[in-house]
């Protein structure tokens, strides 16, 4: 059983929308505050696998979603390194509330990148070996995306804050993107229920990107579609559920 | 002497910049988040405010900036809603690291405004009397702006998670749209030192508002000016020194 580690959480006032409540970019990014303090508890920090020459690149998310925590809660942050294959580590995040009850479940893939020449590496044991995280010889695929919708695209500009420590746009940002071109009166009437998101390809500062959105059309749930492009190079697509 | 009530805070990485420090921007987040507190510990929160049909509303903030805090540190953050007058409550902030040292001292102007007439009111006896403020009868007068200069302008949308649980734009978005328009490079080799911002009009969803810079000449230090604009009316200004 891969080594589990929880810190807690005060959900900040900032950290939410006009509903009060956790926005989901925030999500991800308090989940990986999470997975970077174990990390370093772990001495794996940044620091470590970039003088390796290395760093960590996020794939995918697919998150459960019961309940967002609104602002004043004290949240539980857990998570878990629990696979590994050759290229590619899943990870698992909980949060729960102050009850113990779970509010959102997360399986994200991560990937190692050389930093020289931008490509997947295979996972070292040394990285990985501290997470006790169980060796798997298959991959684990993750949700499809459904098939792709017309819909509408609005500009968005990376600005100087969307950039984070590991000289990188945060990839909570592609979510912010995404979700933004939704409806007020939809995003304050509809909770998310089931998101999937995938990253394809990093963005860098002063990039103009289309966020492109729809819904899928007949099917019983509204499940809204979302990509992300710069110029004709797709970055990041999600399908997010609503009810 | 008017109560302090001091919380800890973890910076998050989230809440950093390219260069790993915290955002201005971040940092007027996280002190409000702080007088909240302080105001829910005094049963003065919000809610209560907000029954007696009231809201209060931030006009000015002037902070002296000794070094911004780093992701993963853990600081300090005090307040006091030193003094007050018959509209104005003067309140001060200050952040210090885990060895005591301040990092950031803040001053900051705030009002009562009539959530139906949209009008500022006189600071109620029974608002004002928890945080043990001393009452005073002249007004402090905030630092002048530096006159404008001739510059360059950016335009931004309000978005969605602009918006938040007391259904304005939080105020640290207008810092946010300032220091965006300046140089990666500028922004990457400077320091601010003094910050100086005024509010003068909310703004609504989906507004789209102009953000005015420029450097203030003839002068030693290097100070930018900031000016939102919503069409012809201005929303806020500021002046910042760098060093």
């Amino acid at each position: 059983m891969a080594k589990k580690f929880t810190e807690k959480h005060e959900v900040m006032f900032y950290e939410c929308d006009v509903t009060g409540k956790l926005t989901l970019p925030m999500v991800l990014n308090i989940v990986i505050n999470t997975s970077e303090s174990q990390s370093e508890a772990l001495a794996r920090g940044s620091h470590y696998i970039n003088s390796l020459g290395l760093g960590w690149v996020i794939t995918q998310h697919e998150m459960r979603v019961s309940r967002l925590p609104k602002a004043g809660e004290t949240i539980a942050v857990t998570t878990a390194a629990t696979t590994y294959n050759k290229y590619f580590c899943y990870r698992d995040f909980w949060i729960h509330d102050a009850e113990g009850k779970e509010c959102v479940a997360i399986t994200s893939t991560f990937v190692l990148m050389d930093l020289t020449t931008r490509k997947m590496v295979s996972v070292p044991f040394e990285v990985i070996e501290p997470y006790e995280s169980e060796k798997i010889t298959k991959l684990q695929r993750g949700t499809k995306m459904l098939p792709k919708t017309t819909g509408e695209s609005r500009p968005y500009r990376v600005r100087f804050n969307d950039i984070d420590g590991n000289q990188h746009v945060n990839n909570a940002r592609y979510l912010d993107w995404m979700v933004d071109c939704l409806d007020y009166d939809f995003l304050t009437s509809h909770q998310p229920t089931v998101v999937n998101i995938r990253f394809d390809k990093e963005l860098n500062y002063s990039e103009m990107i289309d966020s492109q959105w729809g819904f899928v059309p007949e099917i019983a749930e509204t499940i809204s579609h979302h990509q992300i492009y710069s110029g004709e190079t797709l970055c990041a697509e999600a399908n997010i559920s609503w009810q």
